[in-house]
């Protein structure tokens, strides 16, 4: 448990880079085994550095002259810009001088480069990015929402596997129940890869519960709910989207009367913590599943408090050794 | 305007038929424009009418022997059960014999046979299901959100011009935007159907806005958002688990002292409306666009109130007589 985790971080990813992505990685160091390697604008990162305190053996930087926007095509950006933060954050993780690479940067250009720098784990045929979305009791993996948007049924397979691993190992769920995000509950039900997929988790995945309607996510109808990366990352964005509106319209609505205004007061910590209980923040980020070693994407609009939460998730990724059990998994199959 | 609406409905359909089916239409017929036509169940029927006030020259009764379940096979059970309750408010329809038909049964066999017995508009390959989601300002129509799984890209245009024609006429918003739902803002991005189907759109609908990413739909980013059904449904119903589980939540956390209970109580009116905002049973019924008639799904577990909110959309439909509208915009074209 004493042994040192290295991750490495992406300082120039994301919405504010490089001063949230900086803060929040100091904060992660509150837990001793964490070192964090920078890789970005060495200027920029040592000043936003001196706003902090900090132990200087817990942290490294690696200058990086380099940053891939979201606008660039993904390909041609992990191509040709070998000496931006994300490339040189894969390559120190590829030559295991870090032991995980987080980055709030474009999630295209990461998968891709990711595939090609780390290298996915044999058998697996596509990496997937596995996000915790927050329902009634607790969170369930919903994976893919953000690699394959035009999935093949086997790929669902090995996405259901890989999860199953995953919140068993970091969330400690045991048996997770596989559900298939799909819009009925009846085994007919469904597109062309749902129909499909079906037969191939019904036989691959022990504990897999069938069919989940959309209406019973929330509810916590399955651990791993298993999805093409379209599907799964409409499902994501929007609930990111519908409890900040719902939040809204129920801070509108009690600050339309004295009285209600009142009742807000008193009841302020209770809503807070609903706020809380749906908030990405807290979650902070989400791993590739699939490669040969920990890649984790933070929220674009990652503040310090996400970041620090997704290192956390790297932490506790690591302490599990997740990516070799994984491939030891495959390999026992 | 005081011709009268001739709407037949389907006394069987859904999991609270006939009592609720048959309480939500008398409820409608304050409506003195409207008579309604029951199908099913006779003596049932005659019994729950029985419980109410009604004008008997608004009620009528036509005797249908079966009932359509959710477990058959849609094309099966249309094409043997020819008096079920569904089939005989197909053919009313088609027969002119009703000006539309309200069906809280299965949405399958509701399609199935709305195409076959009632047909299509020529020019419209495909039938969709329009659904009004709730957003923070107002309802975005979901078009397809029940109807066509595998969609080919120029489906996506025909549902986005019958979707503009509805949101003009029926909710009286003037050129409504038009979003493709997508993983991505560019115009590049997404799977293999909204990147053939954004080329199309940019082409042929006049007020398409681009690509719609998912966490703005609860903010109202269009008017109008077409999808292929199962990313639709998917949406749909995930919109209905989770405004159930947050408002569960709210309800939770604000029971969980005496400080918290007594600001619910304060700001209960406040949270009602927040919870009828994004209620269903406020919204009602879904219409399927592209037919000759107008055919409307009423959610399955609708309750009086959510059946009579489908007739009183039935009505606005019909007054502003939108499969006429759609028909004669695609000859203009």
């Amino acid at each position: 448990m004493a042994r040192s985790m290295l991750i490495a971080v992406d300082a120039m990813g994301g919405d504010n880079a490089p001063a949230e992505i900086v803060k929040g990685a100091v904060n992660a160091l509150a837990d001793e085994r964490i070192k964090i390697i920078f890789l970005g604008a060495e200027e920029a990162i040592r000043k936003e550095l001196s706003q902090h305190l900090v132990k200087t053996d817990q942290v490294e930087i690696i200058a990086a002259s380099e940053v891939i926007t979201n606008e660039e095509s993904p390909t041609n950006a992990i191509r040709q810009k070998k000496n931006s933060s994300m490339v040189l954050g894969l390559r120190l993780l590829k030559d295991r001088k870090a032991s995980a690479f987080v980055s709030a940067g474009a999630t295209g250009a990461l998968l891709t480069g990711a595939t090609v720098i780390v290298g996915r784990i044999p058998g697996i045929e596509r990496p997937a990015l596995g996000a915790l979305l927050p329902n009634e009791k607790n969170f369930s993996l919903l994976i893919d929402c953000g690699a394959n948007v035009d999935a093949k049924p086997n790929y669902l397979v090995q996405f259901a596997k890989m999860g199953s691993i995953y919140m068993e190992n970091v969330l400690g769920v045991r048996e997770p129940r596989v559900g298939l995000l799909n819009i009925g509950a009846e085994s007919e039900k469904g597109n062309a890869l749902t129909k499909e997929a079906y037969a191939l988790l019904e036989n691959a995945v022990p504990h897999f519960v069938g069919n989940v309607e959309a209406r019973d996510v929330p509810w916590g109808a399955a651990d791993v709910i298993v999805c093409d990366a379209f599907v799964g990352n409409v499902v994501l964005k929007y609930t990111e989207g519908f409890a900040k509106a719902i939040m809204g319209v129920i801070q509108k609505e009690l600050m339309s009367s004295t009285v209600s205004k009142l009742g807000a007061l008193l009841a302020k910590n209770a809503l807070r913590r609903v706020k809380n209980s749906f908030d990405y923040a807290e979650v902070g980020g989400a791993p590739f599943l699939g490669l040969r070693a920990l890649v984790v994407k933070a929220h674009g609009s990652s503040d310090a408090k996400a970041i620090q939460a997704a290192i956390r998730g790297c932490a506790a990724c690591l302490e599990k050794d997740i990516a070799r059990k994984i491939e030891s998994s495959l390999i026992q199959v």
